[in-house]
């Protein structure tokens, strides 16, 4: 078909594509010969290549937002320098991995250089506890004069007239707003592709998906180009790429976070929610007390008056010689699902074994009542049987995915089967809750994926399992992606479980078969800490005794 | 018709009634001759006639729950006397007024007995903070074992498995619940009449009615037959009783404290809330800070974590001479729909009149947005097109009352025009935060409802407006009525906006014309403090001064 043939929706889809590239600052363009043939290892390229300068490197490599912020606020760094480096870098991996949606620099710039003169004319105060810091935002969270297109060729070309209230808050704290970042169509599928924006890639192989659906807010968190993001999670959304991409990935429980205004994504029964992607937990940590000490429920109804609890957040808790008892930890390698593969397998279990010689109690947990919660969350979230994909589909004329599962009609509920499943849903928190208080859990640790890594397009045609991070979401618990390492030669290899696994269904079966230690080699890996209902800082504590205990096992073997 | 040939519904509900009655000790049954030409005034009699005991009437006179809690942890009172004096009580104003619909004496009193057993035997210790309290619930918050028949004919004889949410936590407490209360059919009504248990009427005059749909709570608390229980309100269904019987009650904002485990009238859009009816500010605020305490959350999903705050609830905040500021509050008489009756104007003109003259800042609030509030809000109530209502209908054969509005097919929202409702309303949600937080208000003063009092099936055939109320539903904002005097005298003529009135809708013309002073000349009337989302804590104390400022002008005036 010659290019005037092609459809309208996809002209419509590269011009879009061709605006974003030229969004990019010429001096930021990559030469053709880097883009014909591009690094597979996009970070290991932008560390290395000379492309960033020292201090670019500097500043970006940067994983704590609070030290940031401290070079920020004693005018180490200035607050376009901050913006400049982390933007050029973002836009090296655009071109690279494509992970990135929106770049707004001229409006980015604007707002730094005002931060800038105010810092200077003030003689040195901050606009805010965020004063400076770049903010990305996963593509379907509002900003004015952006679009929100959430990978849909028939969104292209409506900008915002406003703010969401997270973004509303964050740039009050002084927070600057510079990308927006790819997610899946639709958002029902942990792979980063749309007609829109394509594929988003791995930053460490190319030859991998960066997951989804904040896949591209992963990409470029895990790429070093933030040093904090927003995505949405409904099943996964935020940990699983979160967990690809070696980053910090929290799904709170709904009401911490302002979710987007437009709540275009919103479900009556089982609600997506807003959750930070960082390179460290003190960033997370940082930020996510900030804007809650805006009190952001005094403008947004979708947040309840709970502040940061920093006394829940401390690791001293946990720790005798601080005062604190041992942690109570809760674990299971396996939903009975799909096994995972050999090394998230080996990370739970390497995990489970420091918080055990260290001395705290770790006991295993039945997954018995899973199958139930997650089956009861697939139906939720089809509960339109796809009216909102095929909608968004008709728009344009653009066609579902290839393999993508949005709901048909067999799918949709009525009232009364909503009323029901939203009903079921109270007692099925209500029964968890109470084997969590009454086994006195601090925790859970689980494998977060069954799978390590997934080249293009595999996600739809792998039936893939989320139970590990989809109960989570229709319990109400936060949740939080931890890394701990990545693929070696210590855990790619199964042991028998997994040499003589028989699968259990095609699901298993795929899962199995498509395991490829050679591709997935240096890949990341981590846990899921599962902290409780509105565990958000529980979630961090667990998880700090943990990276401490991990900082402790890695000395010791280096 | 002879009585063979009455319905079977109407045989069951009038066995229920009288299965009901039977449940009553033969003690407490009233003469016949007392039956037959019962007092007008309820209240008046209980405590005139010498039925009650002094210290009968000395433990149900007592509106402090602090002041009984203390005599049952000191041992004055044992718990069996405290219950055997309210359920007495209660089952003396049943016999007059109606306002119950199941009385578990002996349930109730094995509890009581356990009290006092454990207080024996541990040398005088208090099971928990609300050790011996009886504690009165609406007909829908279910007790295991008693039927929660929500005054449905199709629902007798289905007595529940468990206890709910709330009822779990007040037990654990050292609450002793005793007997639920008579409500509206299908909770759409502020007139507390259906098919099973037929009326509820006022304690303090027969010719009216309780209110709704908490009005047996309502009748029940203002006859002091109990010092507090739970309603549950959807539009008003807490206050509008609470202000007809001079009674404290509270709409909290969602998520404060559980609702019903059977979540029969749940909502997606405008979920309704439990609230407590209370006979003092110190009563409520005892209870509420002790089931908050027991941090209900850790069991209940409905209950988010936030405790009570204590300091928010401090009056002292807005003393001045205790280190306070002064108060900022916005106040209207008329929300433009039906033009309050003039004790209601009257009173609230009173209350802002106090605050004023005590230096406290009053600025008068419009009502703009408010129609597009109701209406919306009566659109989410409406959205199963009256199915739940007709459903249970349909179990038995009853109709629906004469008169009453349930919604039909057109009411019917499809999913999206119930999710595009729900969009609406956090727009509505937001600018109104907005608004408020721009005026930098504490609370807001205003009328309950347009009347003063109504007789027996009137409410149906007035075309009621509860604009008044429901909009804080809709908003989520929390809402107190404050009982501040009766219709006297001095308000119960109107001023030239009264007399001069023309009106403008049928509603108002209804209400204006059924305004009979003599008729409800004595009965109570109040204002509604509104203290703004997750205001619970701010609403009491805002009451806390106004009730202040009137003891001091009815010490005044005596």
């Amino acid at each position: 078909m010659a290019p005037s043939e092609k459809p309208a929706w996809k002209l419509r889809a590269a011009q879009k594509r061709a605006e974003v590239h030229a969004s990019i600052p010429a001096e930021y363009i990559l030469p053709a010969s880097i883009l014909a043939s591009p690094p597979k290892d996009t970070l290991q390229w932008l560390r290395t290549s000379g492309i960033l300068d020292p201090t670019e490197l500097e500043i970006t490599e940067t994983t704590s937002a609070p030290v940031l912020l401290d070079k920020l606020a004693t005018g180490v760094y200035t607050a376009v320098q901050v913006l400049r480096a982390f933007f050029k870098r973002a836009a090296l991996a655009q071109q690279l991995i494509g992970c990135c949606t929106e770049m707004f620099f001229p409006l980015a710039l604007r707002r730094a250089e005002a931060l800038d003169e105010y810092y200077r004319s003030s003689g040195g105060k901050a606009v805010g506890p965020l004063h400076g810091l770049p903010v990305s935002l996963k593509d379907l969270l509002d900003v004015k004069g952006v679009d929100s297109t959430e990978g849909w060729v028939g969104q292209i070309g409506k900008p915002k007239e406003k703010d969401c209230g997270l973004v509303e808050v964050l740039r009050g704290l002084g927070a600057v707003m510079y990308v927006k970042t790819n997610i899946s169509q639709s958002i029902m599928m942990a792979d980063s592709y749309n007609h829109v924006f394509l594929q988003s890639l791995h930053p460490r192989n190319r030859e991998l998906i960066s997951g989804g659906s904040s896949g591209g807010e992963g990409a470029l968190v895990g790429s070093r180009a933030s040093v904090i993001g927003f995505g949405t999670d409904t099943g996964g959304s935020v940990r699983i790429p979160s967990h690809l991409q070696g980053c910090y990935g929290l799904a709170p429980t709904v009401g911490r976070l302002a979710f987007a205004d437009s709540a275009k994504a919103r479900r009556f029964i089982a609600p997506p929610v807003v959750g930070p992607i960082a390179s460290s937990l003190a960033t997370m940590e940082c930020v996510l007390a900030a804007y809650l000490g805006a009190q952001p429920w005094l403008r947004n109804p979708e947040v309840y008056p709970i502040p940061w609890r920093k006394e829940l957040a401390d690791a001293a808790r946990f720790e005798p010689e601080k005062g604190g008892r041992k942690l109570r930890i809760g674990w299971y390698l396996d939903d009975g699902k799909a096994l995972p593969q050999p090394p998230v397998t080996a990370t739970v279990r390497r995990v489970i074994g420091l918080l055990r010689t260290a001395g705290h109690e770790v006991i295993e947990w039945s997954t018995a009542e899973h199958e139930e919660l997650w089956q009861s969350w697939g139906k939720a979230i089809m509960d339109d049987g796809g009216k909102y994909a095929n909608d968004s589909c008709a728009l344009s004329g653009e066609p579902l995915i290839e393999g993508m599962i949005v709901g048909t009609d067999a799918d949709l509920l009525s009232q009364d089967e909503a009323e029901a499943l939203a009903d079921l849903r109270v007692e099925h928190q209500k029964a968890y809750l109470k084997r969590w208080s009454e086994a006195r859990l601090d925790a859970l640790v689980t494998p977060i994926q069954p799978w390590t890594g997934l080249r293009r397009r595999e996600w739809v045609r792998s039936e893939p399992h989320v139970g590990l991070t989809c109960i989570w979401n229709w319990l109400g618990f936060a949740a939080l992606a931890v890394p701990v390492g990545v693929v070696d030669e210590e855990n790619v290899k199964g042991d028998e479980t997994w040499t003589k696994h028989q699968p259990r269904n095609n699901s298993d079966k795929i899962n199995y078969e498509s395991y490829d230690p050679a591709l997935v080699m240096g890949q990341p890996v981590g846990v899921q800490v599962v902290g409780g209902r509105f565990g958000e800082e529980q979630s961090i504590a667990v998880a700090k005794v943990i990276e401490k205990l991990l900082a402790e096992d890695n000395a010791k073997k280096a």
